[in-house]
């Protein structure tokens, strides 16, 4: 018995995190014969496909930022609770939040994501900007606008490259898409508001380990977007891994330097350990190791889905990609079986169903590949745009978020230019 | 010579603050024969009268601050720099900033407006709320945001009454606003988003010194507006200073103790002393004595507009009251003074003309007092929108902003109830 949660004889299904994954669980419950606990650090979802475009101040947090409390209004036995979670304890079922103390489960969902992954470098982990949550996308933007105002007083050579130059560790989805906005704001934005500074001085790399960006896509589509980039002036170092950073200069496999106060690391993601599960539980990358029902190996009633879980099949060696369609889908299976179970019929295994892949260049430029076909330009962009939409909530939301984008979009000189920091709250 | 600023045969003017005063000159003073330099701390122009509405999640930061650079992109002989001012130098006529260092002028205008008054209670200080910027309402909506979520799992009576009810000092409009704001947020929001929470529980208290809140206004219009939040529900407790708080216990005059987490502070401003200005130009509350052309009195070519100067004639004793309408209006006849200096032309005294005064309660409903008429209700909050509306720049943002508070206003129920702190910046 607990005291801070209302109790009821329905069982109670507590879900950790509200991503792609948590957040499509929790939605698809709603209205079934299971209380639910949805459990975030945050009080919001956050739609991280466009994270990128609020780092390089082109929407505002709230337009992929969407309040929990409000999606969840009109639910009946529903809970939200604004908590971090300290460990578990699977044999009595319950969990340790950091404010709130003890919470019961009868069923557990794992949906907690991935966070950064710096491989152990501890100095890159000090000294970088990561770009996971909406709160380092808004940390981002700060220092690459105040970067900037630094520089238009500094008349030493050096120093002013370092403040202007920006350096993005990872050629996946997120690098590209955040060197293509850089690029973009050098381009457009630059010139009207620093005219006194010369837009030649500011250098974007994208460095990667591997031999070719967005090693997921094929070919043709990776070649595409690294032309896609070298026309728009990113310098794109392949085959080159970072190998430390102390704040200014950005150490290369090679021995080469560049010297930049902004590294941008998007290199790759790792699931962060809870205290209380067995070590045999974890996989490659911390992942949770599921069967194809998503329960975590080993434990009874307790699930994993999205990015934090590893399901690995015959078929299926390697398990399925950290994206936000896995999660989704995964979410949609999990609770379709969560109510076949109170109704006593079978399981359903979980098969990934893949829709597609896809990344944004800046403006107007994508490159996609949807159910083999694969193509690129203005309506790659106008499609990544459609299907990013799809994936928000509510046709409500969908509405304002398409305006909102179109707005934001379409006028190529947003006023959010701002350096923002809420004063520190006090009496916390 | 300083090489932080391009040089150029015309004078300089340095302007020390964005605000309402600052602004406004800095406009007005486009495209004349002089170099205008523009100091912030921040790197856009806050809306002030609106701020209220960020506290309380109705609007967004970026609908009422303005990037400067967005609003002089196209000036020439114009220059922005984001930084702090730590002393002058009335003699050599310079400045010394933060980062920058060292800046001459020819002509200095100070417009750094007026800090929240603690009347020197460090206790006050160290654990209120203050609202004089976008950075503390922000702060204040996490926190009261934080609160709620906090309460709903709290068992204990008296601790859950601690985080919901709510302390606000001073009666003023900044008090008044927030105390509707706040009954409103009470009867719309909260048992939407927080139906576990009793909303009877959630107090909202208003301590004034005096006998009457808007003490500016008539007693009629006083009347009404006490009238109008005691109706919300609001607390309204008169004649009553708070001696003390500790961030749970706030300590009146008449002894009795009010517990809660949050205080508002909106009991009074104070200008801030500037290093190397004389003693003898300060005046009351620290603002700076100005003859009738705003010339800082004693000193050469060094002007104060807006909140943080003190112009005492003799059918003024008391000075002109600390509101944007002053503001304004002193930095038109200043611009039109330096102008008409570089012509040999006679300077005009500056004379306040008052458009009125007037203060919203809650949705649709306000106070007004324009030209003598006193008018309250739906038409009066109209009114106020529309004479705010005016003041906003460029008839561009008019529109926009119009936009923004009509769907914020109407729709009663906006998405922006997050708790969003940018991640702590690396490497600063």
């Amino acid at each position: 018995m607990i005291a801070n949660l209302p109790e009821t004889q329905l069982e109670r299904i507590v879900i950790i995190g509200a991503g792609f994954a948590g957040l499509k669980l929790a939605r698809k419950l709603t209205g079934s014969q299971y209380q639910v606990v949805l459990i975030d650090k945050e009080n919001y979802h956050q739609f991280q496909p466009l994270m990128y475009q609020v780092a390089t101040a082109g929407l505002e947090p709230s337009s992929i930022a969407f309040p929990l409390r409000k999606v969840f209004q009109k639910e009946k036995n529903f809970h939200i609770r604004n908590d971090e979670v300290l460990s578990v304890d699977t044999h009595d079922k319950h969990l340790t939040l950091k404010n709130i103390g003890r919470v019961n489960y009868d069923k557990l969902v794992l949906a907690y994501g991935a966070d950064t992954n710096y491989f152990g470098n501890e100095n890159i982990r000090k000294s970088a900007m990561p770009m996971k949550s909406i709160s380092e996308a808004l940390a981002l933007r700060n220092k690459i606008l105040g970067d900037y105002e630094r520089a238009l007083s500094i008349t030493d050579y050096e120093l002013r490259q370092e403040l202007l130059d920006i350096v993005i560790v990872g050629g996946g989805p997120t690098g590209v898409e955040i060197a293509g906005a850089l690029a973009d704001m050098k381009e457009y934005i630059l010139p009207k508001d620093y005219n006194e500074l010369n837009r030649d001085e500011v250098d974007i790399y994208l460095i990667d380990a591997g031999n070719e960006l967005l090693a997921a896509l094929s070919d043709k589509s990776s070649a595409n977007a690294e032309k896609s980039l070298l026309d728009m002036g990113v310098k794109v170092i392949k085959n080159t891994v970072v190998k430390d950073y102390d704040g200014v200069n950005v150490t290369l496999s090679d021995g080469n330097i560049i010297r930049s106060r902004k590294l941008i690391w998007a290199a790759g993601v790792a699931a962060r350990k809870l205290e209380g599960l067995p070590p045999e539980v974890y996989g490659r990358g911390q992942r949770l190791l599921v069967d194809e029902y998503n329960e975590v190996k080993g434990l009874d009633d307790v699930y994993a889905i999205g990015d934090c879980a590893l399901m690995i099949t015959g078929d299926n060696p390697n398990g399925d990609p950290q994206v936000a369609q896995v999660a989704m889908q995964q979410a949609a299976n999990l609770a379709a079986n969560l109510k076949n179970k109170l109704r006593n019929k079978p399981m359903i295994p979980f098969r990934y169903k893949d829709l597609g892949n896809m990344a944004t260049i800046g403006r107007k430029r994508a490159v996609a590949e949807i159910s083999g076909v694969k193509f690129s330009g203005f309506f790659a962009w106008l499609t990544w745009l459609f299907v990013h939409l799809m994936s928000i909530l509510g046709t409500k939301n969908k509405v304002m978020i398409f305006i909102n984008w179109a707005v934001a979009y379409f006028t190529r000189d947003q006023s959010l230019r701002l350096i923002m920091r809420p004063k520190e709250s006090r009496g916390d």
